[in-house]
């Protein structure tokens, strides 16, 4: 099975600007992105990159500065096994999460993202195909039944938590136990406990 | 093993106000309880309800207008066998996740909800007492480590995803295939698809 992680270097994380600069928000996907690699690596995995540009990074890395959309695709046509996909910024994931997903049987296996997104898949159909636009999760459910895919579905908080806004930032500090947690604490993020949902507080910089 | 969902009929989800009618609010939340009660029944077990207030509900009703933690520590007090409680706005409930959290090995189990909260628990442990106020998935697992009972926790985007917002109902329109999407469509909610997460709209009332 070949693994890719998206990633987009030059796009980083915008909707967390409220509450980091755009130097921490690289540095933090950045890190989310090695957790990430970390996670795969240790179920036995060997991921690649795939990103926008040229980077530096402990792994095989494509180059191909097209949409998500496309430059996944082209890696579904261009390979026979079967291929996983998962986003880099799921600081949540954890091997266990990534293992339920791997193993998992089905032609196409769905990690849903919050808010209607595919976060992570395995696609092992030749005639899948992705497309990331608006409601992914429900689109990819179509594409494999039109293809005569069978459609399984991961059911885990962890890889249904992409970090892409502020609100996010309390999952990673309420659950995850290693480098996304320590960076956010370490750059003076707290979860503040009221009534309700807890929120996230930034007490310096 | 007694479980228990507690519900509270005269404060209906007051934060999905800026989208709902207090009579709609009262209708959705009562929906989404059956619809808990009717997921519990299917995994073999008998829900209790737990109630702010006495109500006409196919299932054994025990009153307790005490705050929520006080009334879940009452049982869990006054019973020596295990105790589970399920919160009745988990509209994704489905027997499988369900299943998973009451079949999970622990003393203490714990199906963490999004934002720091805790929408579901098995208690094994004699000693093992709740408090719901502020990040009570972390002061639960706390609460655990401190009577010396093991904490195991299910990791399922349908149990996390409590319906408090109305951002949560696009996630029921995604992903329940039941009465509560259901009464959404029916009142007017759809999916609105567009870049990054998706939203929620009302067409009519």
């Amino acid at each position: 099975m070949r693994l890719l992680v998206p990633f987009a270097p030059d796009q980083p994380k915008t909707r967390l600007s409220p509450v980091l600069t755009p130097e921490e928000r690289a540095d933090f996907a950045r890190v989310m992105c090695e957790d990430v690699l970390a996670a795969v690596r240790a179920v036995g995995h060997e991921p690649e990159l795939l990103s926008t540009k040229p980077l530096d990074i402990d792994a095989p890395v494509t180059v191909d500065d097209r949409p998500l959309t496309d430059a996944v695709n082209a890696v579904l046509a261009a390979t026979s096994e079967p291929v996983a996909v998962v986003m880099a910024d799921l600081a949540l994931a954890t091997p266990g999460s990534l293992d339920r997903l791997l193993t998992m049987e089905g032609d196409v296996v769905l990690a849903p993202g919050r808010g209607g997104g595919t976060n992570a898949f395995v696609a092992r159909h030749p005639e899948f195909r992705v497309d990331y636009h608006g409601a992914s999760y429900l689109d990819h459910r179509e594409a494999a039944t039109a293809v005569g895919a069978d459609v399984s579905v991961v059911d885990s908080h962890r890889l249904a938590t992409d970090v892409d806004e502020p609100a996010d930032l309390v999952e990673v500090l309420v659950h995850d136990d290693g480098r996304c947690r320590h960076w956010l604490r370490e750059h003076g993020f707290r979860i503040e406990r009221g009534n309700g949902r807890v929120n996230v507080t930034r007490v310096d910089g």
